[in-house]
């Protein structure tokens, strides 16, 4: 929507070409807000279809400093022991420093941000624990999107990674080509437990402070391979309407990219051993999320609702000291091959 | 041993009477290392003559870096579910930022510093877990003691409490009379779940950054209880030898302060309900250990030894979203009174 200028009208230099792309829509909270909301209500719905016994219970919630959420959890299902979708929007007053020292134009800012996540924790160890975050934010002068959705496998299948794959890269590749490479990459950076050297499952996509600039890696890792794809890609001339277009994909692509492996999965009969290992890598779980997980320290240092943010973490999960999978088991293999970064969505795996 | 001193001599500084007593003995590495490998000596001998069934399996290691530990894990005992001690020493090129922020004076400066950490996970749900850390750091012209003995009961006992907290000040009391308040306070600060706006359990002893400037509270809430006692107490004159006096006197309080409740609590029978209550309650220390605990966050800073550090993690743990024990429980009562800081010392407890 263009309004007419004045040349001495201040808003001018908003509406200039060059920035007209960079500037979100007047309502560009109430439409992001509202999808985030659908994508809940849709992933619910099919997720309650799917167990065909438990459902989701819904807890809504204000903060006291500013937002509200809704947060649906469902239990002791005949497919999901547990798993919760989230959503939210919060304002404030200000970000937390943590994000302030990536967006230093936002200091000084009251902040707005909405956003939809989930974790799903199967009872069965052949079905793979998923994840998903998409969020928005709007801070003074800038705004960006964020988000992804990863999958974490407690054996190793490669039909379900390169299935899983596949599906986000269609998602991005609609927008535009060069995302799924770097994305993919990005998320293999991010979802890794240094103290453990290893990673959390098999990827996906993660991007965050994706905006009008165009550059597509904005993480720490300046020497990894996610920032060295996106610097010989440049810049993506894109706006505002193209990344929440990019979001709009990747929310979409979760369910066809996760309920066909949740539905083959279930039915193969497992014991003791599968599950007694699913308890131990659930474990792997935790710690990330509490140690590394950048949407479980923004929420706990924003003062969120405690009960909603850790959600993600399992229902039931063991430690044990020294633990060692036999050489040569599916268990050895799925640290010492699956779970290194492959290349999934060229449709072959060379591993096993 | 004071040096013979020469008016030129480079030492002068170190020998004059101001900072005669700041300065560690020769063999101050030494002489703490023997302590701190007696202490996980003791205590690992006591829990093994307590248990009658399982025995400590000892891994030792090196750190590429420089430093070796010996850790050491009990698993399936008749009283301990999951048990570790853990002795280590390491040294390195720089202390992380986290404690470079409180001690400058140690930038650019090699480190020293060994300690012996403890946690033990009793199986019973009436029996307490239990943590206790010593340690000693050494970086170019600082130095300094810190640890602390704490107590997380899921099940509330006030004699447990009492008991527990009067080993404690005893040890202290032996040393100076104001260690005990200003670090029973210090512990109910630091062991606090902010995100749960809940103590981890009844407290003990925290201190750290104890060296002979005198300042018994250097903590980060300068408007606490523990920094407002600190005070009016002022400066404590003391040296090197008066705080390794300390750190032993604590040390051996351990055993005393808690053999007697793992005793009397083990035989008392439970069920699925209190099974239930202990697993739930150990995420919380899941969290804390994750989430704020410094030695965790150092170890991982420094590339420690991973599975050596989480051995603080208990065997078995599970989250539920929204639980709430039922009103007028022992379950309720824990978090709603018990929990709260006390004056356990004095040997009253008003709570139920």
């Amino acid at each position: 929507m263009i309004r007419h200028l004045d040349q001495h009208n201040q808003t001018l230099s908003l509406n200039s070409p060059a920035n007209l792309v960079s500037t979100p829509p007047v309502d560009s909270r109430h439409r992001v807000k509202q999808f985030m909301q659908n994508l809940q209500d849709e992933i619910c719905s099919a997720l309650e279809r799917l167990d065909g016994k438990a459902r989701f219970r819904e807890d809504q919630w204000e903060r006291p400093e500013g937002g509200e959420g809704r947060t649906r959890v469902i239990r002791e299902g005949r497919i999901f022991e547990q798993g919760g979708v989230n959503f939210s929007e919060v304002w404030g007053d200000t970000l937390p420093p943590s994000i302030l020292t990536q967006r230093p134009e936002a200091v000084g800012h009251e902040f707005f941000v909405t956003g939809t996540s989930m974790v799903l924790h199967p009872r069965n160890p052949y079905v793979p624990t998923v994840h998903l975050n998409y969020r928005y934010f709007e801070a003074g002068p800038v705004w960006w999107f964020g988000g992804g959705a990863d999958l974490t496998p407690y054996y190793p299948f490669a039909e379900d990674a390169i299935q899983f794959h596949a599906l986000l890269k269609s998602a991005c590749d609609v927008c535009y080509p060069e995302y799924y490479p770097v994305f993919k990459r990005w998320c293999d950076e991010y979802f890794y437990l240094k103290h453990r050297q290893e990673q959390r499952g098999i990827g996906g996509i993660f991007f965050d402070y994706q905006d009008a600039d165009g550059v597509l890696y904005v993480g720490p890792d300046t020497d990894g391979p996610a920032a060295l794809y996106s610097q010989q890609v440049g810049k993506v001339p894109r706006n505002w309407e193209d990344l929440f277009g990019l979001v709009q994909h990747c929310g979409g692509a979760f369910l066809p990219a996760y309920l066909p492996i949740a539905q083959r999965r279930q039915k193969m009969e497992y014991g003791d051993r599968e599950r007694n290992f699913q308890l131990y890598r659930r474990g792997r779980y935790v710690e990330f999320n509490l140690v590394y997980d950048r949407g479980t320290i923004f929420g706990l240092q924003t003062n969120g609702r405690a009960e909603s943010i850790l959600m993600s973490l399992p229902p039931l999960t063991r430690w044990e000291y020294g633990y060692q999978p036999e050489p040569g088991t599916p268990e050895a293999q799925l640290t010492e091959i699956f779970l290194k970064p492959h290349d999934w969505a060229d449709g072959h795996f060379q591993g096993t």
